[in-house]
């Protein structure tokens, strides 16, 4: 008996659901009201990730510094932090440093001790994120020193201009500066370009500039959870907002630094929001991410434009991860397995 | 003079954060508080995926049936209102279906209206999904007939049992017997098993079978959002719940069927929690997800394990999707690249 009742009423329930579904929206739905939730470090990191997952909102993340003035003390903060870590990771790593300039652009070499036969003749340029306003000078070099210790790649890390020395389209020049002289330096078939958030972003930007400007292409690239798009179209902007401990907030420090930057310069500009670049005749390309990252939505849409533009691309996404975590710790097995993942993808596509 | 108050805040900001950080989490962190928030629909979908994505939680998501007779008025409603779509699927598709019975399963083979000559000698092996207690007989067509009729490949989808008709391993059974008669009819080398959520869980489970009792394996597969951990571990089990429109949360009525399925069978057997399986030797692999479902974690942790036991694996991760919007309409753009993704994915590691 009770199972009959139980039965009429989930079966007529089911079957309204399906039709309340398909109706559902002729106008537009109303928003999602999502409960507040509490959210534990996942089971499934390692202990190192926990920590990193696991830390709580970035203090101040709502800050709005509204000129270059105002963020240099800021970026000076963050930068000499982030440097004491540097000389760790240089020697866990085995990298050497040495800060160069390139055609009048501030640069770094990153070397790994020893470079296997193979990567001889290779040559990367990376480009650090900091929502063009943060991590100046060393500060800029975690990623590229993780690149070159995991990957075992000779890495050239480019130091560019950021406010208030100087706005767009500033970062964007020194990075194509660079970018040309490498070409020279080497065969363009034998070089990638990587980098994270806003040198996710950069990444892309500088092989659309490559192609309007007749330039090579290099035979790869890495944007790591870009900062595709700052017009702040992404589903993960509001989903992962108040999760993600890094970026917080579609509203908050990157965002305003990434206006600073632009200095009025109209933000759906595909040099400032990738996504809306012509993708065709992209080198083949590897995209990390992670479930929690407030550019989640943003790295997909990239992922998705270049599959139809017909680019091999390639997408990783790190459990529990909010954005760039994979950029923090290089003791954490994850984040050896991102580098590991994009150095063999280079591996396959950069001539020998 | 407001400036340098300014940076000193940030400044000192800055700073003290990144020390917090570093040495935030000696212990187990605390769980992190995300307040309630209101979700709009994104920006970047097609009007079709908005409807999907805009409709309200999946009434009654809670409901608990503790047997496989209380299960069954619910998968027949809502198989009654799936199957009413299943003609116009076809037709717009143009695809075929007959019912047929293979070495004693329950199946239908799904065939589209022309193959092209690269196809003729391919067959596809299809498991449905449904928590393993829900869309029986022509209810789990719709996600063989989107194969069929996007990627022109003949497909058999396996009608396996489910409670109460049978508990676990009774679907692994008969989809496996499927398999076996499907590896006589055609070369190994020109099949690829697919199927989402419960199918996607599945697939994984055929390979993992197939590889312990010596059978040939298929050329590609592509799980779907795969149910790949049903003891709950996943970190998008917390942050997508009340957010994916489909499971809605960890505790529904997904969970309940798939103990009704397991009967009493430890959830941790990689027979039902197959990302706990041994993945070495896999075939390539092309995994399904959105950004809003609750089992992203579940799929990213696959595709992970997947690399690590160096088999080739490509991911696909849709904006703003909730669990298995993919495989609702056929007419939304973004169902259309999804399949053609996996389409293009079988064509290349599949034999001619």
């Amino acid at each position: 008996m009770r199972t009959i009742r139980l039965a009429r009423r989930f079966g007529a329930t089911l079957a309204g659901l399906v039709a309340a579904t398909s109706v559902a929206a002729q106008g537009a739905p109303p928003p999602l009201q999502v409960p507040e939730k509490s959210v534990p470090v996942p089971a499934d990191v390692s202990p190192q990730m926990a920590k990193i997952v696991g830390a709580p909102l970035r203090q101040n993340w709502n800050i709005q510094p509204k000129t270059g003035e105002e963020w240099k003390p800021v970026a000076e903060a963050g930068a000499a932090a982030l440097a004491r870590q540097v000389p760790g990771m240089l020697e866990r790593l085995k990298v050497k440093v040495e800060r160069t300039t390139i055609d009048g652009v501030r640069a770094f070499i990153v070397t790994p001790e020893t470079i296997p036969p193979e990567n001889r003749d290779r040559l990367l340029v990376h480009v650090h994120g900091g929502c063009y306003v943060l991590n100046p000078g060393e500060a800029g070099l975690p990623e590229a020193i993780f690149m070159a210790g995991f990957g075992r790649f000779k890495v050239v890390s480019v130091d560019y201009r950021m406010p208030p020395e100087a706005t767009y389209p500033a970062a964007h020049d020194d990075a194509m500066t660079v970018w040309k002289a490498v070409t020279k330096m080497a065969d363009p078939k034998k070089t990638a370009i990587f980098g994270t958030s806003a040198g996710g972003a950069l990444t892309l930007a500088m092989v659309l500039r490559a192609k309007r400007e007749g330039l090579p292409l290099p035979a790869a690239i890495a944007p790591g959870t870009p900062m595709s798009d700052t017009t702040k179209v992404g589903d993960s902007f509001v989903t992962n907002a108040m999760l993600d401990n890094v970026l917080v907030s579609p509203d908050g420090f990157c965002d305003a630094g990434a206006k600073v930057y632009a200095n009025g310069h109209d933000l759906r500009d595909p040099m400032l929001s990738p996504v809306y670049g012509d993708m065709h005749g992209f080198p083949p390309t590897i995209l990390t991410t992670g479930t929690r990252d407030l550019l989640l939505s943003n790295t997909v849409r990239v992922h998705r434009k270049l599959r139809d533009a017909g680019v091999e691309a390639f997408l990783q996404v790190g459990e529990g991860q909010s954005h760039a975590h994979y950029i923090r710790d290089d003791t954490a097995p994850e984040t050896r397995k991102v580098f590991e993942e994009i150095a063999g993808f280079f591996d396959r596509h950069l001539a020998r």
